[in-house]
């Protein structure tokens, strides 16, 4: 976990201002969630690998002096994702909310990985879910309005939109011959595909006893030939419908087509590609899936998909839902920094200065919709004084206390 | 802990915004710390009974077998406000900031208390702090700004400024006779004035054996004098000093009198009073403190004041601070409710109609900066329907997706 210093406060506060506006704009409604959660409720099985790398709370009120067995000692922990907490929200609230749901929610998340270069235990996330939704407008209406979020970011350049769907990897799967009881082990190793290429993905398979060789060869071909950026003209999303390698066999490309056509049509600047690696790694998944990449970023910006069974499990009747999340601290360092556009005037003072003259001076220099600061001077002012003033973000000052004119005149700073 | 629905999640980031925008204004550059500490930093007896209501995280790692004692099992804590992780942050961070340090920081806190009416175990703070500067401009710019944050919230009318000092509360004591050793556990009683009137203080610190009878009637006869609002035109702040109530000691004003004759100079419109019965809760305060109250909140809606102490103990040498902090959820409910001035429009869609007209309608409505959201709705429209939208806020209708005339078409709702 980690401090965020002054500057990069407010880009980070810019960069999440910028996207809450842009899916406002999009009839997304802001909630908030508790930080915390009841214990059992994280370790539902929807969470994966998050579910171990809980930030545990202890029961309040234990004895100091006697010892307790640590499974028993905790009843609620740290949230790992804004999900669960918002699959638990719907359950909890959903007669107060309208039938389709659109929510926004930004949040910091915690998960107790070991300390690696860039990844923090404490992060932000910003979601948003459509809940109720059954038909894929709910798909169309996260991605058109994730792009937009990144085009009012200018990062519009670059990004492709990948997607795929579960249905599509599991009838790939039968049509090659895994049963259907080894498909969820299959996808998590076809998962990493990216990391570890076709062999280490066939090894995988095979060393687990999951397919013969034959078999995942059949498999990785139909996979790589969909691997490569399978656009709108190109026959599967055409014809909506691919042959299994090596076989007769036709999956059908269920709503891909058309959400793909769509989406081309509303943000024809983004590449949209069919592409059957993609797996996403939680298991909750039902239908379409999907991610945002950027050449600056080596994993994905942004990621969701409809998972059709998790609300359900805590309201007791199928709801239907997808997501889109943005991976908020990875494309922090892809916006560039913008020079801020603020008048930003330092009111200087120094020891002994009369502080009424120079509150009162701030309050004149505000009137124009200025931000002014009181900054503590030296008594004899420096060149290099000065050019940390613009460092720190100010574009005026305002000396006259300090040399002993008396406060009240603002000239413009040198810029650096 | 609890959720924030839409309405009251746009009023909240409102009022937050507003304070954040005025407190930009004023020079203070946010910040932003972990919501996690290492528990001995919040255990190290600046935090006072907060310090007993600790959420306590386990130590990652345990063998779940093996019982062991609750106090060992701990190694981090959430915090409890945001004064312990800022002058840690200071203390971390001291040579990449400014001199001296205009910090805003805001951000959930938490504390396990007692389920009780209006109290949340997790709770949002809002705090400048000024650090690094030892004179009484820190006091009237800290104190200033917070004054022009309630008049942005339209919170001007009835705020009272209440302002004392640490050093005139001890010398006070020690003029009607009270020993040095017992002035803290005094304090705690004389804090409780408003709660207990002057019988029940008066009762506390006689049966503590803190001081005599008579002392005590002296004490509280001075307090109950001076607590009454003592204007700028009234003798104490005109002459700077008071005599205490039978004897002959003259007691100092220190620094009041500069401080709310320039406080009244730059926000005439507040009501500003010394009043000698302000204790503040924290035992880290050193200098001046001050409250301000609403008279539609029965306790403070905001405090602060000088602690030139905490920060060093980081740090190994003297750092001067002083902060006030908002209570952001006692203002919450002060702040009248704004219809949203925002243009919202709704754009309806059913089963089986076509997603990308209705997407394409959509975003030609967004072209004029408005909100527009899709919203599933029957196949047959009701007056109780459209009502509905207007009570979610939407001020603008395209049915036509669901007419059958096709979307394209904004009509204004009715308002209720």
């Amino acid at each position: 976990m980690r401090d965020v210093l002054p500057a990069e406060k407010e880009k980070r506060e810019r960069v999440l201002g910028s996207i809450r506006s842009t899916y406002r704009r999009f009839g997304f409604t802001e909630i908030e969630t508790p930080a915390v959660e009841p214990i059992e409720r994280l370790r539902s099985n929807q969470g994966g690998e998050n579910e171990s790398m809980l930030f545990q709370i202890m029961k309040r009120g234990l004895e100091p002096g006697t010892p307790v067995n640590p499974a028993e000692a905790v009843d609620l922990a740290l949230r790992y994702d804004l999900t669960v907490p918002l699959t638990r929200f719907y359950a909890s609230h959903a007669a107060e909310l309208p039938a389709v749901f659109r929510a926004l929610q930004t949040g910091p998340v915690w998960r107790a990985e070991r300390p690696q270069k860039g990844r923090y235990r404490q992060f932000t996330q910003v979601d948003i879910d459509i809940i109720g939704e059954p038909g894929t407008i709910a798909e169309m209406d996260l991605i058109v309005a994730t792009l937009a979020a990144f085009e009012d970011l200018g990062l519009a350049e670059g990004i492709t939109l990948r997607i795929n769907d579960r249905r599509i990897l599991l009838d790939l799967l039968a049509a090659v011959g895994i049963a259907p009881e080894r498909s969820a082990e299959t996808l998590i190793a076809l998962d990493k595909l990216d990391k570890i290429g076709a062999s280490g993905v066939a090894a995988e398979i095979e060393g687990r006893g999951l397919a013969s060789g034959e078999t995942v060869e059949r498999l990785l071909a139909s996979v790589t030939a969909l691997q490569a950026q399978t656009g709108l003209d190109d026959a599967p999303l055409r014809d909506g419908t691919f042959t299994v390698d090596g076989t007769d066999v036709q999956v059908s490309l269920y709503d891909l087509p058309e959400i793909v056509a769509t989406v081309a049509k509303l943000a024809p600047w983004a590449d949209v590609a069919f592409d059957v690696s993609l797996v996403r790694g939680m298991g909750y998944y039902t239908g379409p899936i999907f991610e945002m990449t950027h050449p600056s970023s080596a994993g994905s910006v942004a990621g969701g998909g409809r998972y059709d069974s998790v609300v359900g499990k805590w309201l007791g009747r199928d709801v239907p839902a997808c997501g889109f999340s943005i991976g908020f601290e990875r494309i922090i360092d892809l916006v560039p920094d913008a020079p801020s556009t603020s008048r930003r005037v330092a009111v200087l003072y120094a020891e002994g200065t009369p502080a009424a003259d120079v509150l009162t001076a701030r309050q004149q220099h505000q009137a124009d919709g200025s931000d002014v600061a009181l900054v503590r001077a030296p008594r004899k002012l420096s060149g290099r004084f000065l050019d940390g003033l613009t460092a720190e973000g100010f574009t005026h000052v305002d000396s006259g206390a300090v040399s002993g004119d008396g406060p009240g005149t603002v000239r413009e700073l040198r810029r650096g």
